[in-house]
Parts: C-alpha cells; structure tokens; sequence
C-alpha cells in the first residue's frame, strides 16, 4: 500500500496543499495530511522526517511559502524523496518560496513544482510511486489520456 | 535493474550534467546518456520520451538552459518521473532556466533541481528508485552519512 | 489567401489571443483558432506545425503562459515564422512566460511581443503577410495613420 | 530580391549582430549594415525607417542594448516587420534590454528574440521572406535538417 | 516666465501626470499637457522637442509605461532637461518602465523619478527652473517646510 | 559662474564619477568633488547639503552603491536639484542601488540616471544649468552635433 | 526598565508597525512610536537618533517603504541596534524597501526583518533585550512555546 | 564575558565570515566558529542551537547561501538572537540567500544583514552586546569616529 505525507508550514497553506490530497485520494493513495513548521515545530518536523520511512511513507510534499525551509528541514532527516511545493506571496509571485526550496545545496535534494502547483505536487507523488507500482502506472496513462481529452474538447467546442 | 535516461539539449551542457552521472554509476544504476534537443531534434525526444518505460527507464534527468523545454516536452510523453535540471545562464544566473522548468501547468510536472545542480539531479533520481530498491536506499542512507561526517571533519578541522 | 494559425495552451488563454484574431479577421485574414496544448497533447501540437504549410498557414501565434512551450515546440517541427504571446502571470507579471518564449536555444526563433499584447500578435502576422501582400502592407499604413489619429485626437480633447 | 537592414545603436554591438549578418548572406539575401542610434542620430533613424520600404528592404533588425529605444523608433515609421535583438548588459544579464524591446504598446510591435541571439534573429528575418520566397523557405528546411543531423551526431559522439 | 512641459504618451496616463501639472500651477508656473507617443505619432514627438525652447519651454516631463521610449525620444531631440516619469505596469511593478526610461545611452541623459511619482516630477522641474528664478526656490523652501510640518503633525496627533 | 557638486559616498566610486568631473570641467563649470558619507560622515553630509547654495553650488551629483542613500540624504537638506548616480554591484547588476536612489518618497525627488552612467550625470547637471545659462546651452547643443557626427562616422567605416 | 523605539517614515506605514508595538507592549517593554521621515524631516530624525541612548532607548525599529533610508539613516547617528522593516510596495511585493534598508555599507548594519513583517521586528527587539533581561528570555521561550502549541493544534484540528 | 557563536553552512563560506570573526575579536568578544550545516548536519545544528545559551553564547551569526536556511533552523531553537549573513551566489547575485534568510515567518526573526557584508555582522552582534556591556558601547562609539576619520581622509586626499 502506497502512503504520501502532505505537510505544510502553515493551517493556511491548505488550500495550496488540497489538490495534492484529492489526485492522491483518488488513485487510492492513503494520505497522512499534517501541519507542521520547520521553525515553529521543528522537533515535530524532525520526528516526522526521521520516522516517515518506518510509518511506510514513501514520498512527502512539504508546501511552504516565504523563506520556505520546510522541504529543506524534512529533507534533511530522510532519503526519502521530498517534494517542494512553493506557496504564492506577495513578493514577486512568491519567488522568494520558490528560491527557498528548489536552490539546496548539493547532497539534499528536494524535487521542486511550480508555485501553487498543488496538483503537479500530488502528480509527481504517483509518478514516484509508479516506478514500482504498475496499477499508479495505470493509472497515470489514464489520467494522461483525460487530460488531452479534456484540451482536444475544448479545442472542439471553440466558439469564435 | 535500475535504469536512468540523462538527456541534455546541447552537448555544452554536459558538465552540469557530469555529477548526475557520476552519482548514479557510483550507486551501480545504468545510465543512458543523450543529446536530445527539444528545439533541433524534437522526433528524437519524442521518440525517447515515449519509449523510455519500454527501454526499462526509470527516471529522466533533463538538463537544458535559457527556455528550457527539454524538461517538458519529455514529460508530455510519459508518465515516468522527470527531473529538470536548470543550466546556469547570463541571464540572471539561470533565473530563465529555472521559470521555463518548474513552470509547468497543471497535469504535467516536472521534479526541479536547482540551477547547475547536477549532484542532487542525480540523488533525486536515486531517491526515487530507493522506493521500489532496498539497496540503493540503503546506499542513500550511507551517502547522507558521509556527507555529515564530511562537514563534521570541516568543523574539526576548521583552524581560526 | 493569406491564413495565420493562432494556438493557444489553454482555452483560458483566449482572452488574450483575442485582439489577434479579431484584427486578423478586420483585415480579411482567414484565421484558424485552435487550442493544443504542448504538454497536454503535444502530438496535436507536432501534427499541427508539421502540417501547417501545407494547410497553407502562413504564421502562427502561440499563446501561453507560465513555462511556455507551445511557440517552441511548434517552431521545433515548422520554417514559419512563430510568433510568441506570453500570458500574465502571479510570477513577477508573466516573467515565467516571457522568458520561456523568448530565450530561444540558436537556430530554433520565436518573434515574440509583450506580455498580453495580443493585439501586437496580429499585426505582427499582418507585417509578415505584407511581405508579399500589397493590400495588407496598404491596409497596415492606414492602421498607423488611425492610431496616429486617435492619439492626435485625444491630444486635442485633453481637458485641463 | 531579398534585402534586409540590420541597424545597430552602436558599433560596439557589432559582434551580437555578426551572426544575424552572415546567416542571411549565406542564404544570399542582401544585408544594409549600419550604425544609426535612436538618440544621438534620430534624424537617420527615422529617414532610414521611412525610406526602408522604397529602398526595398523586407525587415528590419535592430540591435539595442540598455534603455533599447531603438526598435521601437524604427517600428515607429515603418509598416515592415521590425526584429528586436536585445544586447546583453550588466543590469540582469540585459533584462533592461529586454523589456526595453518586447514590451511595446499596442499597435506597434517588434518582433523580439533572446539576448545576444543573433542567428536567431537572422532566421527570423528568413523565415520571414520565406513567406514569399520558396528558396529561402527550402534553405530553411535544409538548415533545420542540418542543425538535427548536428546534434544527433553530437548525440552520437559523447563519450562517457 | 517659466514654462513646463508635459507630455504623457497616452491619455490614460493622465492620474500619473497629474500631480505634476498641479504642482506646477500652484508655484505659478505654466504648463503644456500633451498627448504625444514616441511609437503612433512620433512626428509630433520630435517636432515638439525640436520646437520646445523656441516655444519657451524649461523642461519637459515625460509620462509612459512598460517600453516607455518616450522620454528618450524627446531627449534625442532637445537639449532641455528631460524628467522621465515611469508609470505603473503589471511586469513586476513597473520595472520595464523603469528601466526603458533610466538606462539611458551614453550622452543622452533622463532623469529619471520613481514609478507613478507625479508630484516628485513636478517638483524636480521646479528644483531645475529655480537654478535661475528665486521666487520659485523660495517656494519650494516653503514647500520643504511644510511638508516637513505636516509630517510632524502626524507624529504629534499618532495615537496608541 | 556656474558650479556642481559631486558627492561620493566611498573613494572607491570615483571611476564611476569621473566621466560627470570631466564633462564638466570641459563645458567650464566649477566642480567641487567630495567623498561624504550618508552613513559613516552624517554631519559632513548634512553640512553639505544645508550650505550648499550659500556656497553657490547649483547642482549636487551624488554618486553612491547598494543601500545607496546619499542622493536622499542630500536631497533632505537642499531645493538644489540633487542627480543620482547609481553605481554598479555585484546584486543584480546595481538594482539595489538604483532603487535605493529612484524611488524616493513623495516631496523629495532625486533625479536618477543610469547605473554607472557618471558622463549622463554630468550632462544632466550641465542641461540644468543651461536652464539659465545660453553659453552652456550652446556647449551641449554642439555636444550633441559631436554625438551625432561620431555615429554617423562610425556608420560610415563600418567595415564588413 | 527596558524601552524601544518605533519610528515609522509615514502615519501610513502604522499598520506594518502594529504588531511591533503590541509584541512589545505585551512584554511589558516601554515604546516610543514616533513619525519621523529620513527625507522631509531629517532634522527630527538626527536628533531622534543621536539622543536615543540618552533617553534610554535599547533599540529602534525604523518603519519605510521605497526609497526606505531610515534605518540607515537612524544607524548613521548611533550605535545602537537598529531594526529595518520594510514595507510591502508596488515595486516587485516591496524588493525596493528590502533592498534599500538590508544592502547597507560596511560599517554601519541594519537588522532588516522581512517585507511588511511587523511581529518580527517585535520579538527582534524582545531578543535583544534578552541579552540582558532574564524576564523577557523567559517571556520569550514561553512565547516560543505558545508558538509550537498552536501549530501542534492547528495540526491536531486540521479537518480533511 | 561576551560570546558569539559564528555557524557556517559550509567551509567555503569562511571568507564571508572572516571580518565577522576578526572585528569581534578585535572587541575582545570570545568566538565560536563552526561548519555546521542545516541539511547536511542538522543534529549538530539543533543541538548547537539549543544547547548554545547554556554555553554563554549571547548570539548566533549564521552564514549560508542559496536556498539558506541555517539561520532559521538555528533560530527555531533558540530564542537567542540570530543574525543572518546570506552569501553571493551566481543567481542574481545572492537574492536567494537573502530572500530565504530574510523573510522568516511570523515567530521567528533572522536579523538579516547584506549579502557578504560579514562586517556588518559582526558589528551587529556588537551592537546587540552593548545592550548590556559599556565598554563594547563605548568601543563602538569609537569605531564609527575612526569610520568616519576614514572618509574624512579619504575627503582630503582625494586627488582630481
């Protein structure tokens, strides 16, 4: 059984965060929905990370926006694959969350989406679990082959 | 057997990409080294994208600069798990790079890196296949604890 | 005949692309609107470029925002001239989508126009038919000589 | 017969400009290389905007760095597709030049392409008289062949 | 006499001017609004430089947005102080404005206020007039005075 | 007798001010060259500024980097027209300068050129003193014929 | 007792510095709230700076936006702690103030805090007092403590 | 005593860190310098931050780069105050250490100082220091006289 950790900084982040949970939920994926801080809870963070892989997590999304450590912070208690999810600010587009998590220093990767891309975060969770879970692969193609339905449909019904 | 396909758009771009493959050879996981361009040769990436499950590919490490496509128009050909890895530019320092990468719209991730960071592409790429392969997590863990003692050295061996 | 091809990534996108289509159609251009995406259904988007010429397109507009591929990957498989119209963005204004189009690898152009300039698109398209179209290049001076008039006229009604 | 001007604010961007130069001589089109500045010679601007079309010429590249004006005054007195080519600068990589060139209000485009992308704004200028001119248009697809056969022999050649 | 022009380069730019033509009236001073743009009615824009110190004009302030050639274009043409006042764009806050207005070539100076500063514009205006007219620099020594009143009148009346 | 002040704010920027020294000791204005800073010599600064018209300066160039505040400093304490020169960095090309310099509050303008533009500085400083003084006016009216005649020279003996 | 200043360089800017003020009042800590503008009252702000340490200040906050000199302009006259806060603009979400008030010169530091980050500056201030009162360390780890608890909550009630 | 700890993220930062070092010598204040990395060796980090107030250490200057979250890792585990000191890296000259030290959340400040401006570091530790220590007060009151004895020299000999 596939398991994703979603954590965020902030309760507020939640809205960022929810498309990841719904794509996951419906491909079956259980999810393990958190709000944790890199700075206001770091034990908690600490703990999470360190004990994601015994609690059969296989891939956590940290959504965070402003100095957004929190990719970095689980990043580096696990070797887990972490995803960072960048929360628009009012600086710049949210440059700041984005430069924040994608630019770690060698040796703590975390697999950065684009700013508010709380789908393509919750995508790249099942792209991970596909390498060894054929049915998330499956279903991937599937999803694939909507989504270019869903563009060919709108390209049909274009009314000019 | 673990396999990962490494593709850049310019043969310029290999020494960014070195460190990926270096990392991935060190962890024993087969390589596939391309030039690819999205923009000069796009039925080859085409091609590769879309063969890449079938040819045992796990993951791709997409490496390009300034309107670096290459990420994306791998990703709209599978399902596999892309990693972009931004070439640094004139152009503030990679900053068109990295937009171009971790941009994508909805339904189409790709994992982002940071700017010339060709090492953790590579232990990104690792991490992933660590969730269907034992050893190489375990060979990850390893790492993690080198480079710890490594800084730890540095802090001992710091003179002032 | 002259024919110019506007593709936009999105249906969302038609907002923007809309003062290119209605001063291509003021002009007596036949115009073919379509929505392809070139990470959602990139094979209609090589479909669409390669067959271009012989459908007798003429120029072609992209319309795309974020990581914006569409204008390159359609120029990636088509000699016509592809003009790029980047979409505003939370990022930095569209930033992302400016620098994804117009920072082009040598070899592979896109003409590209302001952030939402939908009306520059399509008299840039309407410049290119000039070339060879005497009608169009008359029809563009006396567009200029209109728009010269209007500043000239609220130059004259500026009520102080 | 082709011809196109490629003006330059300054002689100093004589080295971006080369390779739009040489691209159009080798595909035998007639090039009107000069000097002329939107500040300090803007009579010469404008005569030679305004004259280009008598003077047979079918484009326009205006190579322009900085505060990059001069593009603009061109597509100010000509209905023919003016091209920017934004030279690179020590203010962010040239992102002056940049918006100084693409962000050009309505009703006056310029066909902008990246920094220091001087072939790229030769092709453009091709691709433009291609329009009209089945050789150039077959040279085109010559040149695109020839820059896929390069890159899959660089392909071919890496050595790892 | 002192007289100021202003010239803005489309009618919507007219809050931004505003607080500049004020100003200027209310030291006495008088105004020339225009609406002139550098690329739709760029006869009008040289001729109104080439002809301002005849007409008696000090210095002209010139108001425009994104690749906001205006002030440069005047510059070209007259040896007046030109102040180039920057209006607010969606491109990062109007940084193509700024930078299309300050990065002026070498012998061809604007000088350059903040983004949509009217009234600073209209105030450096009269800093230039009072180089040669006391009652205007008296004038603006009252102004100091009183905003510098104003500011500690709200320190005074600051509840907590 | 017409006579300009520049102000630096370390010795170090005097490379960047020499071009404004040198026009304007050509044109035959005094120059009083300091190195005053706004935040290691507040006094020096302060008393500079405040008696500045008593010592019949005209004009004030400041010339400062980074958190440039001096041309502010200046400004706090003189109606004198104060031009801000922005030098260079290493942050973005010298934005940190230029923004620290341009976007001065309302009621205290700063009139800003070009980063590392010292001769623009010092051509904005001659055009306000030509404001009252014909024979200054001449100087930079033959300025800019020079300006123009080396243009045209260079566009003659482009060799190609 | 302990005491800080909070000056601000515009009634405006009172919203940003609020939540400093409350913090403070909170930890029994004496403020000081003054209007005090670096450019149209430089007087005040001098005398305000240099007699800080006299009348008991331990450190200020200075409050400024844009052009934002008054930190640096307050850390000119004294030596002591001087805590920059800018204030969120139009201007890229507020990277003029932050760049203005961080970037200082060697010599003369400013603590800045982040864009409109009023709290920050607050608990700053706290944690320098710290330095020499146990109370406020004690009041801040309960603080610290209250911070994780209702993060801990948030976590515990997160409903999905 | 006074006490300042000096963390690293890594060796190379040393030269950033040096005059930080060097002045708090120079003041006789005992440093602690130390290589250790948020993600790299963030059990040493946690530990050091946590057990550093029992060490006497009286506050923490942390030097890192890119995506720079050591001082807010640092500082979720103290209440100490940490001083943030981002380091210049190819992307836009830093702006991703400042941005991902400087915009902490609400909770938990970094006092941010300038990129490289290892200096200003120090100073501001010895500026927090005094808050209780006269002597360090008076120390610094000396060392902004010799600061500006400096310039005030540099004033003098300026050679034009």
């Amino acid at each position: 059984m596939a398991k994703v950790g979603i954590v965020m900084g902030s309760k507020s982040d939640f809205d960022v965060a929810r498309p990841a949970v719904e794509i996951l939920k419906k491909f079956g994926v259980e999810t393990e929905v958190r709000v944790i801080s890199a700075h206001r809870t770091p034990d908690e963070a600490h703990a999470y990370a360190k004990s994601a892989r015994e609690r059969k997590i296989d891939a956590i999304i940290a959504v965070a926006g402003k100095a957004a450590h929190l990719g970095g912070v689980l990043a580096a208690y696990t070797t887990l694959p972490v995803i960072g999810l960048p929360v628009q600010t009012s600086m710049m587009g949210g440059l700041d969350s984005l430069l924040s998590i994608v630019q770690m220093p060698a040796g703590v990767p975390v697999a950065t989406v684009g700013v508010n891309a709380g789908l393509n975060a919750g995508l790249l969770a099942l792209q991970i679990l596909a390498v060894r879970d054929e049915s998330i692969q499956k279903g991937l193609e599937d999803y694939k082959s909507a989504l270019a339905e869903q563009v060919i449909n709108d390209d049909k019904t274009l009314s000019l």
